[in-house]
């Protein structure tokens, strides 16, 4: 019997957490033949170069395709989807393979839609319907699903929405997050070998994390926007003594910016940034911390697993679900601590987020999909051309 | 007071006979700054290169963009995409134009709208919200939606659409179709005289008019599917002596198949190809012809403004509002040949045709976007940010 | 034992003539992995689509790489070397060959000597050394070999020739024309079978071929050249009643221009163009024709082994090595007449021609090469740092 | 009179410093029309960005096109020059220049080269004919002088090893090396202000300057070397309490390497390293450090103009012309310490140095260089195609 030949995508390591659970499960079930391409952020050994990485895992890369241009200047991801549609094109006519997998909203999400729309090869897509805007990646998100030919959700709401911009119904598949998965099979580590891996002391348990990016339509006040976090964020510290663990920004423009304003920052005892952590280490330092800050999706779309209390700072995320545990703030330092503190200390408002249901699922994400996957009749002309688009 | 700066991005004739009324108006009004970026076809003397026409019109060229390879594959177009993503941030941010304008579901369609979106520039958009699909224009036509700042429609309906697409409402404009504005303004060409310019005799006004594209979904089959209109033309030829107008399809995969049909043909008396006609030409053809046949969109969007029967061979426009003129069929020689016939020979059915309404408008369109362009408060950030997606 | 990998990148056809039997001398020797990289005009069903003869020869392709702009213009060709250079860079990282295999002077020889430099893989050139200018090819020859590593050449004299411009010695193989172990091989066909498989009638053996590319420098002269080149062999014919096969040009700029000036001929009976030719009919047809005419590299490079006389009209081969049976004639339809007349008709003429040496080998050039690779030391740093430049 | 129009391609701020004085020179001459291209790190902030700078100084720039990928592998560069490739013909095509003008052996030397040759506009090249071999530059810049038109050459030397690799005698200019003029205006800075621009202390005047690039045939060993080198200064250091300012390495391949073995060292109190220094501070940084270390080419080029002692450390810069100033050293940190304190320390040694004879030319370049390019005849078509390439 062919096998199902799936091509999935990837440019961020933010998105192969997601990515990884669903890639295994595919390649763990003999019918599928399963490969990766990889581009953007993990080419760059300025973000923690992913290639060996992969390579140890066992996986299959395809190609490799350099995407990511070292500039702060808003030409840089537009120009990467250009490199991407080409350098892509020419992978998909040798593989020629029955899926094209693909997650989120980033310059790869939509190279891999434009790719599969005008070479007739399905496109499967994670992560549509999500009701974020401010961003430039989330008017992106919706025109890769109205290219995307079958929808996989992370939430019902957004299968809903997915439906109500006219997708027909037969492509959407409400399967929850995948990433939850990454977080249940992963060993504990305590917090003394934590904070040793980490050359960090957290063994108290006392500290928060910082996950920022830049916002595409509000780039030129990224550097000020930090500042105001950073600032905040010490007016806390002061007070309390928390330790705080950094994340590099992503690769977008504005992420400079960000970078030299954490800068002042980085030589101060209570905090440590990394560029990236291992995947082993990230899941337990997001178990015990008492809060995320910044403006990662992580704060939506995760932290309800963790029942974590988040401070999502500024525009980004707005509109998206809010599973009850995010309070938004805007860039005020002293409001910034004010909730930090909150979160972290009153005890009243930590029960209450204990107590939230998650609507992004149980983690059983990647079985949902392989089964999926694996029961499409890949000759039924249905599943590529669509009838309906409004 | 600063000019409006617009730069208009167009790829192939087609297109360019809708966009240029608009270009026509915006220059002739003191408010904007109006450019051109050329690419695709006009690009190609197979085409009929198009950069001397313009230069001659005094329109301003800022620059070319290649973006056309030579090829049938179905990579055809995708790399397309990604040249001229790469090409048009070259050009936008030298310009840094207040507007970016482009029309239709092509390259260069999506390639600006990408540019807009990630380059936080206002992208006006003509042609969304259109029904038609089984091309691999048609997810595009959305996708394009999905990212553009400003929908110019040409019908009340597919403003409707955009709107049930979660497009906010206050984005989207009804104006009718601009092509409308080059036909009335053509002086009237005698037949006599059209046939001495064509050099082809078709003074007794017996014709037809030939316009066959291929389609994406079903690329394999373009030669077989041109080979049976060729034949049920000839058939209802045999009959009636009536002669043939042809002209080339556009440059998508599948084309190469088409022009390889066509030239079978080639020799006969009866019929005469053309790569493209000058407008002149064209509309004093459209005004004479007994139908049109093939599959170009002009069947839908032009031909009841002519009032001129339509027969539509194959799936291509199939889901187009329909005013009534259009008869679809099937790659059956036979009844391809009876259609034409009723079209040509049936004064009843001639004369219903001739009582339809129009659903794309008056041909007032032009002056419609340019009062809607010049009226836009562009330091308003409501237009650069969509707060509803969905 | 490991085997040796090559990687042999080739755009055009007549190119490929002559890297087919060095390819096929790799592939029988056991000691070699060879895989085919296709671009340009043999991925144009505009000039006869390659891939599908390649995979009937059972020759493995690594990817094909888009890189024919249908244009005009002096964009394309440079354009290409970009599309190549991103392409293959990519295809190389995944092949990781040990040698490079490229022929000749276009933008896939520039292309491939670029990533070898760049990333430290061996090139191997055949074709450098050549003396003739006046084209855009000719630069570009001699910075391949500035680029390449092991440089094959088809004459003596080229050898010295980059010796003399600074290449080490131990780099520089001459081992004669390739494409002479076509010719021996391929079955004779008669002249009234040819006459058969052209559906041209050529059974008296009284035909020339004409071969007219443009020449980069002189662009805009292209149609007019052509015109003069196709008026002067109307004059030979009109007093001799010879046949003419006609060869389309390559795809470079002015090609256009020649393909225009064509057309006013394509209806006459005495000649007939072809796209291309298969290899066993074009061999046959070159075995019996009286004359070449036109500018092509074949009259410089072949026509001594098959002792044919050539009429080289125009500046396109200048400086070359003429082996004796080259006239060159400008753009003066009266003395190409002259020239063909006596290279067709006079039998002094052609006695004298039939006793030239051929400067470009005996037809064992794949043995050669195949020996020379198959005996490198590939860990020996000599070969990938040139310690001598000038 | 119509002015002659120059467009000057940049990539990187060390080719700038060369290009700066002739650019400056040219548009001080009303009969030239100056515009520059800007590319590579030039646009990136993490090189510092340059975009600001340029446009301060009133330079106009006609176009800016990324081509600097962000990552440490060897696809990278190839892939750059693909970028510059395209991007450049779009900007050439528009503007027409007379001359494009480039200095070097980088990528946008080698792509601005490439697209004069095809597209038929003069390629002025400064900086041909240089001996130094071992990097992927060498090869590059030997293809470039194949391809250009006007070569500047800043030895005599060099002027004869072009002439000796078959470029026309009439095309090769000795003009000496330009950046001498940047020297030779620059205001003095004693060392109390100059350490307090550098906020590092100099003030003593014991210090040497450390310049390491990536070498592209040992990229594997960047940062063992790099290693090797900083433990070689530690050495010199520990005995004698100098100080040393370093200067980031350039953006190829294995400079990330090189950039990790800093991070060990940033820490140490008598070392401090610098992106970039303005020019007005690198130039009095060079007048007053005792030594310059590592294997930059300013050790070759620059160095003998201040009289300045050089260790030039492993392969890079092997086979260039030496004024004397230059010893090389292996990868020992022993050696290495012993030549900087033979440099820093041997009153003789350092005596024998300051009397050295400068072959690079005595400052006066850019107005040979400018009046040359205005006393060329544009109109002779001997400038345009070689008419001898070996």
């Amino acid at each position: 019997m062919r096998k199902i030949k799936i091509l999935a995508i990837t440019g961020i390591r933010s998105e192969f957490d997601i990515l990884y659970p669903i890639i295994n499960a595919l390649r763990n079930n003999h019918r599928f033949d399963v490969k990766l391409v990889l581009s953007g952020a993990h080419l760059s050994d300025w973000h923690g170069s992913f290639i060996n990485k992969i390579k140890e895992e066992g996986l299959v890369i395809a190609d490799c395709i350099d995407s990511l241009l070292m500039t702060n200047r808003t030409t840089q991801r537009v120009k990467a989807v250009g490199l991407l549609s080409i350098g892509l094109a020419q992978t998909v006519e040798r593989e020629m393979p029955d899926i094209l997998f693909v997650i989120g909203d980033r310059e790869e999400s939509i190279s891999t839609a434009l790719v599969g729309n005008y070479m007739n090869i399905l496109v499967a897509h994670f992560g549509g319907g999500d009701t974020v805007y401010g961003n430039a990646d989330d008017p992106i998100r919706f025109a890769v699903s109205k290219l995307a030919h079958i929808h996989f959700t992370s939430a019902d709401e957004y299968a809903k929405n997915l439906i109500n911009t006219g997708e027909e119904e037969f492509r959407v598949f409400n399967v929850g997050n995948p990433s939850f998965e990454n977080i249940l099979k992963e060993p504990i580590i305590n917090l003394d070998s934590l904070s040793q891996e980490l050359d960090f002391d957290i063994s108290e348990g006392k500290y928060i994390v910082l996950l920022k990016h830049p916002l595409s339509s509000e780039k030129e006040d990224s550097f000020h926007q930090m500042n105001v976090t950073l600032k905040g964020i010490q007016k806390f510290i002061d007070l309390t003594g928390f330790k705080v663990i950094g994340i590099y920004p992503n690769t977008d423009p504005g992420s400079y910016d960000i970078l030299n304003a954490i800068k002042n920052y980085q030589n101060k005892s209570y905090i440590k940034f990394f560029k990236n952590l291992p995947r082993n280490l990230f899941i337990n330092v997001m178990r015990n911390t008492k809060a995320l800050v910044g403006n990662s999706s992580m704060g939506i779309l995760e932290a309800p697993f963790y029942k974590l209390p988040v401070i999502n700072i500024g525009n980004r995320q707005k509109g998206r679900l809010n599973a009850g545990n995010v309070k938004f703030v805007d860039y005020d330092s002293d409001k910034i601590a004010e909730l930090i503190s909150e979160a972290c200390l009153d005890e009243d408002y930590r029960k209450s987020i204990s107590g939230i249901s998650n609507p992004f699922g149980d983690g059983n994400t990647s079985l949902k999909i392989t089964d999926i996957l694996e029961n499409i009749d890949y000759s039924d002309q249905k599943w590529y051309v669509k009838r309906k688009l409004c």
